[in-house]
């Protein structure tokens, strides 16, 4: 298709001469004009960011927001508004550009600040810094998965609260996304499942502009993509992404097809009205340069001076947002009104999970456990923890990667989540971890949802960067990763974990809990549930570990264990006579080896504090008395057990401690055969603590 | 399309009592009975494994192994074998079967320790434990791209050794998948790729069964899997994979699209055979039981006893292929002996290449710096070396994922590696890393080639699967990651590697490289190419850091620094006092900040000693003596400084020591800004310094 010539798009005197005589297209072009001039001032200013995207999707946005978006600036927070993510987060000069001029709380110096310590307009968007941010970007593909999530939580919500004349939840989610989010597997597998779910409020604008940052996608990118959409049973169409009435024909018939989701394929310009950079990589990545920028406002018929200039018009066209918006969300308001006299209890249950409160004594339905209980597997008693807490916890939804019943995520007695219906709460994710992991960040950005989902811990290696995303948010949302070491046996190498807790316990703000038994792993999920401002990976046996008896001796030699409440602080004393010679650490399956290692040790005139370590995160939160109340400084005999990778422990062991663990992979083999391999035992702990107290 | 009854596929009688007058259906039904009844055999008495995929898809792979591919049982390490992969790991007994059937090294009594520790019948298919085995798969998504990667590797040794009449290298690559692979991520950016580059000896057969398990697809996988293969470029047909004639006719069409990658889309039933469990997703992931097997023995017209049932007639007719395989070989060597004396240089390139030998005196081509070099980026550093190193190893080729002039990986004066161009030596691999890390994987297990790829640190997340694999299997990959922490600056915290070091470092056998300056990238280089049986990552910086000056004194306040040659043993000291107080470590951006701090500190009177540490891994390779002589045990004021996570420092600090490095996100800002902030600054760490000395 043909596109205007630079010198088409507008005529410079009239719009530099004549700003008060503009008509609808005008003001259209001056509009999308102060974007552009402030995506470019704002870059060049910072010497830093990527003017491309923003000169070249400002057309299509522009009329997304200003005749489509249902949002009020004033208070980005309302629960009905549509959802815009910008999954090319690199392109944040084009959201910032559209929240300021739309009347949110970011004024032109935080515009000016772009990419500075400390500023609202950081390189990428970031959630939570800025008002009117939905997510953080930056990672391609994130946004789109993320926007599947939050398209999917509305439907979710919407069949939970609406009622007949009273949609409550009922909102598009919008996302526009650049050839490399469509490059990176993670939108291929969100594609595919929104396609699946048939979420059809989900419209997706691809900003296809054939470049990226090595050049043309002719190089490396050059499948069908329309009929790639078409394949995941979406609704595609292709126009001009700089042609505004076609922008306007295709998000109606986007917004009218309910479902399929639908993608947009927008051709544009990258670097759109730069003489010089237009249609070239080079106006991707960096600052135009003051000369380009000069040029580039020239050929847009726009003022070189002042910088950072923004018309009065624009302002007052732009902003008019404020009233409707204010007024969209009065009538919402007003309907919620009715809504609450009409459905008082399902008003209070609507305040309670937009509050992400937990019910009052919610904890009651946590399972309770007994000495007498046998061995069982932590993901299952997860799995029974779930099931006890779905009742009270209605928001809590959740799946697997495929691994239903080897995870224990199933609800049951409730529905698979499905496109005809989504009262399920079963979410089917099919293979596809790395786009679980960001539909569960979308679930959580939506607000109202308490999303949970399972993989085996091994598999968490396919999902980090959502996970990382998530941490960074600070999002609750609770991985269930079961089959958490060698302890799986025969699968072996590719499928055991090794270095996987350490590298998660590695993310800042993720918190890693590796309960020992049932009764941490009931104290585990409380932790996550009350672990507002993070995300939570519960790691899981497959195989069946001992009870540890808390109210009763323990074997011959030693007195009664401690509550296992103890683990919501980290880590804690478990058992320990009254003059401890060696201190043994350990987490989850290891703890009762150690406590073995006790019990000979005891036979060896030898005496082990056991101290269980669930959560390190958890631990280092506590203040230092008690820290150094569970390991005191003097006691340097000390002992770590884990059937992982060493790496990290000797945090708690000290110089002179010594971790048993596996640094190196594992091995297909029952897994009894390979404990012994690999050498942990109690008594390979009783040896070495043994070599340690007598050295 | 009807499928035959069990009944129908065989008549019991005749089997069973009629062995020696079968004709030629008979014996493929023997042979496939046979192969079946081994996959049950072992998957019962190891009461683990996956026989609903060995079940399923044995009628294809049979007429795949003994009709159509070149390979030699007696020689698996064959140059010009095609390459078949199981990407679908978890079916390792249908490959199983297949090896010991053909006469691959993998006896009957191998077969019967399946699952057990030490044998060769590992629960997922192991390289180099098996012989026959060409890659480690199990991980879903992993083979699709490894076949991918061997494919491209074929054209481009095709294309550098071919020559008119000596077609040396000509070979198909199959694949197997499973509807798991297709759902991951992974397989989607491979499959774009492979479309792309229009690999046309590459032949998936996709084992659709429409049972994953969780049940069945339907319940999360209904895109148009061939349309979709269309949309990537690739060659699409659909059958029945029960149906032999039918699996033969495909194979030879796909083998005849010689410009588009082929799929055949092949409808099996799961469990085939099993009364109770075919079309099942039980008998997807766990033993049949035994009185299953029996049935299903039954029903399939197989001899429930002996178990481990192998028909002399399967033998004489599988092995065939030792025959027909040498022959080909032997063919194959004679080609070569005439080449050899056609061609006597690119014979013995050849040889080199296959031998993955470097030239001799290769490393006179690394560059040489000098103490006068200005501060340059490590990033800049390496693409010179890469540079100086290309025209010496024709077989060095790489890319990246889209940010080629942000990495400096390009080959300069080399072509893009195009589907009309393998002479090519630059792969735009677009923003796919984590098919990138697989095909890269692929290629090294190809043989003959020495593969690199490149993208930021952060997006090392992107492939981790993929670099599990590559250490495990111990193949020589090297990854250029810059941009490697805060030091990249404006684009933020989701650009900003943290804890990736210690993520990486977490991995066995991947060795991890932070250069501090020019001389040590060259170092780092140097040893990425001798670590011939693991992956090397090295960690480049974004901004420029200052050249550490070997051969004068640094500043005024102490001697000579240490030769960069150090940096071979993982840690060395820069620069030591004949009586130091203090011991600094640090590694890449940050050691000059420890240089800088050495000479503050003495100013002050305190001695401090400047360990460069860029390899833990090479460091930890080294004996006791010389840890020792690098980090005197008596030597306990220690100070560590990395622009990243502390996590894991604690190992070379000691209970004394301190780490300064960065335990949350990053920020957008211009990175001068964030290392201030953050507190990376030489007075922190010569204040944290006197506070340990002083203590």
């Amino acid at each position: 298709m043909e596109q205007p010539t630079m010198k088409e798009v507008v005529s410079n005197d009239r719009l530099i001469t004549g700003l008060s005589e503009h008509n609808d297209q005008d003001i259209d072009r001056l509009c999308t004009n102060a974007m552009r001039g402030l995506a470019m001032d704002a870059i060049q200013q910072a010497n830093s960011g990527h003017p491309g995207m923003p000169l070249g999707i400002a057309d299509t946005a522009y009329v997304l927001w200003t005749r489509f978006m249902k949002h009020n600036p004033s208070d980005p927070d309302w629960a009905n508004r549509d959802r815009f993510v910008l999954s090319a987060g690199h392109g944040s000069m084009l959201l910032y550009s559209l929240l300021h001029l739309s009347g949110y709380d970011l004024s032109l110096d935080d515009i000016k600040q772009f990419r500075q310590w400390g500023s609202k307009t950081a390189g990428h968007p970031e959630y939570r810094r800025t008002p009117g941010v939905e997510t953080t970007t930056g990672p391609l593909g994130q946004g789109v998965a993320n926007a599947v999530g939050m398209a999917l939580a509305e439907r979710y919500m919407a069949t939970m609260f609406n009622r007949p004349n009273y949609p409550i939840v009922d909102h598009f989610t919008y996302v526009v996304c650049s050839d490399g989010d469509l490059m990176e597997g993670i939108s291929y597998e969100a594609a595919s499942l929104a396609g699946h779910l048939q979420l059809g409020k989900l419209i997706c604008l691809y900003d296809s502009n054939g470049i990226s940052i090595d050049g043309s996608t002719d190089l490396t990118f050059t499948e069908n993509t329309s009929q790639r959409f078409l394949a995941h049973g979406w609704h595609v169409q292709e126009i001009d992404g700089h042609a505004m009435a076609e922008v306007e024909r295709a998000l109606e018939q986007a917004r009218a097809d309910t479902t399929r989701p639908s993608l947009i394929i927008c051709r544009t310009h990258i670097g759109y009205g730069s003489p010089n950079r237009q249609d070239s990589a080079k106006s991707h990545g960096e600052a135009l340069g003051v000369e380009e920028v000069r040029l580039t406002k020239q050929a847009l018929g726009w003022p070189e001076e002042p910088l950072f200039y923004v018309p009065d018009e624009v302002y007052a066209s732009m902003r008019q947002v404020i009233t409707t918006g204010t007024q969209q969300q009065r009538d919402w308001d007003d309907l919620m009104g009715r809504y609450r006299e009409s459905y008082p209890d399902l008003a209070v249950l609507w305040d309670h999970v937009q509050a992400g409160d937990l019910p009052d004594n919610w904890d009651t339905a946590l399972p309770t456990f007994e000495d007498s209980m046998g061995a069982a597997a932590t993901r299952s008693v997860s799995g029974q923890i779930i099931n006890a807490l779905a009742p009270l916890l209605p928001t809590l939804i959740g799946g697997s990667a495929d691994l239903t019943g080897s995870n224990n995520t199933e609800i049951k007695g409730t529905d698979a989540l499905q496109g005809d219906n989504f009262a399920g709460r079963n979410i089917f994710f099919g293979v596809r971890e790395h786009a679980m992991g960001a539909i569960l960040n979308g679930m959580a950005l939506h607000g109202g949802m308490l999303p949970y989902c399972g993989t085996f811990l091994i598999f968490s290696d396919y999902m980090r960067p959502a996970m990382r995303l998530a941490a960074m948010m600070g999002l609750q949302v609770i991985y269930v990763f079961t089959h958490d070491s060698i302890g799986l046996g025969e699968d072996g190498p590719t499928h055991q974990p090794i270095e996987q807790l350490a590298t998660l316990r590695a993310v800042p703000n993720l918190h890693v809990i590796r309960p020992a038994d049932a009764y941490e792993t009931a104290i585990a999920w409380r932790a996550a549930l009350e672990h507002r401002d993070g995300p939570t990976a519960l790691i899981l046996t497959r195989q069946k570990v001992p009870m540890l008896k808390r109210g009763v001796l323990n074997g011959q030699s030693h007195g009664p264990l401690a509550a296992a409440s103890g683990a919501l602080r980290g880590g804690y004393v478990l058992y320990s006579p009254p003059k401890p010679d060696v201190l043994l650490l350990a987490s989850g399956s290891e703890v009762s080896l150690a406590l073995e290692a006790t019990r000979l040790l005891a036979e060896r005139n030898i005496a082990a504090r056991v101290v269980s370590m669930p959560c390190w995160e958890l631990f280092e939160q506590q203040d230092q008395v008690y820290r150094e109340s569970v390991l005191p400084p003097g006691l340097t005999a000390r002992v770590a057990i884990e059937a992982g990778l060493t790496f990290g422990w000797e945090r708690y062991t000290g110089s002179r401690g010594v971790a048993i663990g596996i640094d190196h992979f594992g091995a297909s083999a029952p897994y009894q055969d390979l404990y012994k391999q690999f050498g942990l035992t109690a008594e390979q702990i009783v040896k070495v603590a043994m070599q340690l107290v007598t050295a």
